[in-house]
C-alpha cells in the first residue's frame, strides 16, 4: 500500500482531458439557485453529480433534500478509522449570467479560448468540485484512498446558504470528521498559491421607502410631494462619511483590531495600491482612512449598497424606491447589532413625509480559522510541491455563510483556498477558469491527501 | 346661416356614441412615442386620424413629415377671412403602459366601465381630440362652421416635443392663425370647468456616474472601491435642503414673484392642502417653505430625480449608477442657466474617486398667456354656458413644450383647458375618461366656436 503520490499524479495528469470533458458537461447545465424557475436545472445537476460520485467510488451517493434545493453527498471510509476524515465542501449552484449581452460566447456552452476554459461556473465552483474529483479518483486509482472523504456539495450558496445550517444540524449524525476543505475562495494570482484563513461576514436587507400611493404626474406634484428617490438618496448618502468611514453607530465598536504582526504580514503580501487600481480599474481607491486596501478589504467592514431602483423614464414621482443593503462584516461584529444600528440610521435619516420598511434581511458573522492546523499545514506543504513556493495567508474578503455555519454547528474549521484567479470574473460576464492553474491545483490536492495520511 | 349653437348641440348629442365608438378604435392603436419599435403603431395612428379629419370635411390633410413622427395636419377655412382661425392642437402619442400587470383590463382593448372608460390615452390626449372632432361635425352638420379651423396633431409630446419646434418653423406658412387651442392640460374636477394660464418649463437629462472598470464583487472590493450608487447617492442627497428648497446656486433668482393679488386669487382655489393630501395619498406634504401646495405646484420651480437605477441583487460594486434628473420651471428661469447650476452642483458633490457625465439634456421654458383675450374670454362663457358657474383660472404644474414653442415661433397664445379630471391616471396604469365630463366637454366647445364667432 502506497503512501507516496507518484502514482497517483501520475494518474491525474493522464485523466486531464477525461475530467475536463466532464467539467464541460457539468458546466452546460444551468444551475442558476437564484432562477425561480430553474428546479429541473437544479435536479439534472444533482443527479449528474451524484452519478459522478457513484462513478468515483463514493458510497451512500444521494441528494439529500433541505428546505432549499438539496446536498449532495457521497463518503468513502476505507481509509479507516485512524485516518483522518476530509469535508468536501463545494457548491453546484451558479449565479445567473445576465446580462447575457456582455458575454462574448454562451455561458452554457464551454469553450476554451488559449488557456482559459469559459462558462458561468467554471472557477465558481464546478471546477473547484471537479478539481476535488479528479485528485480523489488519481489517488484511489493509484491504490487505497490516504483518507476518508465526505462530499457535501450544496446547492444555495449563492443565495447565502439560508438551508445549509439546517441540513448541518439534521445530518449532523453521518457528518463527523476532522476539518472541511472549502476550495471556494481561489487565489491571488498564477503563481501565489493562497491559504485563506480569514472570511467577512455579510448582512443584506431590501430598504423599501414609500412615497405617494401610486405614481404621481412630476408636473402635478413636483415640489408639492416628497419624491421618495430623494429621501432614500439621503438615507444612503448618509451612511459614509466624506473620508469613507460608516457612519452606523457602533459599527466599529466589536471589530478586532489587527495587532502589529499580522498588519506587518498583510504588508507582503502582493496585493499593494497599484494591484487594486490595475484590477478594479478606478483611478482612486477609496474606504476607511487609516487602513491600507488589503485591510480594509480582509480585516475591516464595509457598507455597500449594491442595487437601487425606482421610477422610469416617464416623468413621474414614484410610488416607492428601493436598495439592497449590505455590509461585510470582520470579527467580532455581530450581525444583529448591525442590523439595530442599520434600522437606527434609517430612523434617523428618514423623513416624515415618507415611510420605509425592510425586508429579506440575512447575516452571518465572519470566521477566523488556525493557521497551524495539521491541515492547513498539509496544505502549505503542498502547494510548496507543486509550486515550489510557500504559500500566501490572507484573509478574504468574501464572505462564505457555510464557513461559519461548518464552524458552530459541526465545531469544524475550514480550509480555505481554490484555484479561481482575481481575474476569472465570478459572477461576473465571462467567468473563466485558469486551465494550466486548475492543473497545478488537482496536482496540489493529489499532495495534500497523501500529506494529511503522514 | 345659423350662428346660434342649437342645432350644433343636438347633433353633438346625436352624433355621442358614434364618437365613443371612433375613440375606443383609435385608442386601440398603441401609439406610444417612446417605443422605438412602434413606428407601424405610430403610421396606423396617423392614417387612423388623416382619415377621420377627411371624413370631418378637412382639407389638406396629411401628416407632414417632421425630424420625428410626423405631425398630422388638415384645416377648414371656409369661415373666411373675417372669422377667427383657430389651430387644434393635440397629440395622438400616448406614453407606454409599462407595467401592464397593475391594469385591471388591457390598455388598448378600451372598456366602458360605469362613468369611464378606460384605456391608454383616454384622457391624455387622444379623448380630447376627439371632443374637438365631436365640436367641429356638430357645427358643420348645423351650418357653416362659424370659424376657420385648423388641426396641429403631434406625435411627440410624451417625448418632450423635440421636433415641434423644428416642424413650425417648416410649416409656419400654412400655420398663421388667431390663437391655439390646446386641450391637454385638464380641468380640477367635474364639476370645476379650468382654463389654464400658466405651464411650467422643464429640464430633464441622465445622470450617469463611473465607477469600477466592471460589476466587481463586493466582498473583494466593498470598503477598498467608491461604489457609485453611494457618489450618486450623495449628488441626488444635495439637492435639497432638509426644508425642500433646492439647493442650487442662483435657483430662485429669476423666478418672478406672485402678486399678491395672484396669491389672494390661488388661495381661493379648491386646492386646499386636504385636497393635494387626499388625491396624493401622502400623509404629509412636503416642498418649498413660505408657499402654499397650489403656488408651489404652479408658481414655483421643483427638481425632482424621475428615475434611478444601478446595480443587481448580486453583490457587487456596479461600473455605473444612473439618474434621470428632472426640473420644473417657472417664469422667468432659463433653461440653460437651470443646467448650468445643476452642472455645478454635480462637479461640486462628485467624488474624485468616481467620474460622471450628463447626456440627453433638453429644456424648455415656462409660458404664462394672456387671461382676459377674446379665445378665454369666448372659452370661459362657454364654460358657463354648460356648468352654470365661471371656469377656476389656473397655473398648471405640468409642461407643455409646445406651448411655448408656438408663442416663441408662431407668436400664438394657446388656451389651455381639457376635460381630464385630476384623478384620470395620465401616464399611469388604468388611465381613464370620465365620459359625463367629456360629454360636458364637446358641448363647451361648441359653445365656444360660436362664442369665438361674435
Amino acid at each position: 500500500m502506497s503512501k507516496s503520490p507518484a502514482a497517483a499524479l501520475e494518474h491525474a495528469r493522464k485523466s486531464r482531458d477525461e475530467i475536463l470533458a466532464e467539467l464541460r458537461e457539468f458546466l452546460s447545465i444551468p444551475s442558476v439557485s437564484g432562477n425561480p424557475k430553474g428546479h429541473a436545472d437544479i435536479k439534472r445537476a444533482t443527479e449528474w453529480l451524484c452519478d459522478r460520485l457513484r462513478k468515483l467510488g463514493m458510497e451512500r451517493v444521494e441528494a439529500l433534500p433541505t428546505g432549499g434545493h438539496p446536498v449532495v453527498y457521497g463518503e468513502n471510509l476505507s481509509a479507516g478509522d485512524s485516518a483522518p476524515t476530509v469535508l468536501l465542501y463545494g457548491h453546484y449552484d451558479v449565479q445567473s449570467a445576465a446580462p447575457l449581452g456582455d458575454w462574448h460566447s454562451d455561458p452554457y456552452t464551454p469553450v476554451v479560448r488559449g488557456d482559459h476554459l469559459y462558462a458561468r461556473g467554471s472557477s465558481d465552483n464546478k471546477g473547484q468540485i471537479m478539481a476535488c474529483v479528479g485528485a480523489v479518483q488519481a489517488a484511489m486509482k493509484a491504490g487505497p484512498l490516504p483518507v476518508n472523504v465526505k462530499w457535501i456539495v450544496e446547492g444555495e450558496e449563492e443565495l447565502g446558504s439560508p438551508n445549509f445550517a439546517g441540513f448541518l444540524e439534521q445530518y449532523r449524525d453521518r457528518l463527523d470528521g476532522s476539518f472541511v476543505l472549502n476550495p471556494d475562495a481561489g487565489m491571488l494570482g498564477p503563481e501565489t498559491p493562497t491559504i485563506y484563513y480569514g472570511l467577512r461576514g455579510m448582512y443584506i436587507c431590501k430598504l423599501r421607502v414609500f412615497g405617494p400611493a401610486r405614481d404621481l404626474h412630476s408636473g402635478a406634484y413636483g415640489g408639492v410631494v416628497h419624491n421618495p428617490i430623494h429621501a432614500l438618496s439621503h438615507m444612503i448618502a448618509g451612511l459614509h462619511d466624506d473620508d469613507g468611514r460608516v457612519t452606523l453607530d457602533g459599527f466599529y465598536e466589536r471589530v478586532r483590531e489587527l495587532t502589529a504582526e499580522e498588519r506587518a504580514e498583510m504588508a507582503k503580501l502582493p496585493r499593494d495600491e497599484a494591484s487594486y487600481l490595475e484590477q478594479s480599474g478606478v483611478s482612486k481607491l477609496w474606504g476607511e482612512p487609516g487602513f491600507t486596501p488589503v485591510e480594509r478589504e480582509g480585516a475591516r467592514p464595509a457598507v455597500d449598497v449594491v442595487h437601487i431602483l425606482a421610477g422610469s423614464p416617464k416623468s413621474a414621482i414614484p410610488a416607492e424606491a428601493n436598495a439592497i443593503v449590505t455590509a461585510r462584516l470582520v470579527p467580532d461584529q455581530d450581525p444583529d447589532e448591525i442590523q439595530d444600528g442599520l434600522m437606527k440610521h434609517f430612523e434617523q435619516h428618514i423623513s416624515s413625509t415618507v415611510s420605509w420598511e425592510v425586508e429579506d434581511c440575512e447575516g452571518f458573522p465572519a470566521s477566523l480559522t488556525d493557521r497551524n492546523s495539521p491541515a492547513v499545514q498539509a496544505l502549505s506543504k503542498a502547494m510548496v510541491e507543486v509550486w515550489g513556493k510557500e504559500p500566501l495567508f490572507c484573509r478574504s474578503g468574501g464572505s462564505i455563510a457555510a464557513v461559519g455555519q461548518l464552524q458552530q454547528i459541526l465545531g469544524l474549521d475550514s480550509v480555505l483556498t481554490g484555484f479561481a484567479l482575481p481575474d476569472s470574473q465570478m459572477h461576473g460576464p465571462n467567468e473563466k477558469l485558469h486551465l494550466p492553474t486548475w492543473e497545478r491545483g488537482i496536482e496540489a490536492l493529489v499532495h495534500f491527501l497523501y500529506y494529511l495520511a503522514e
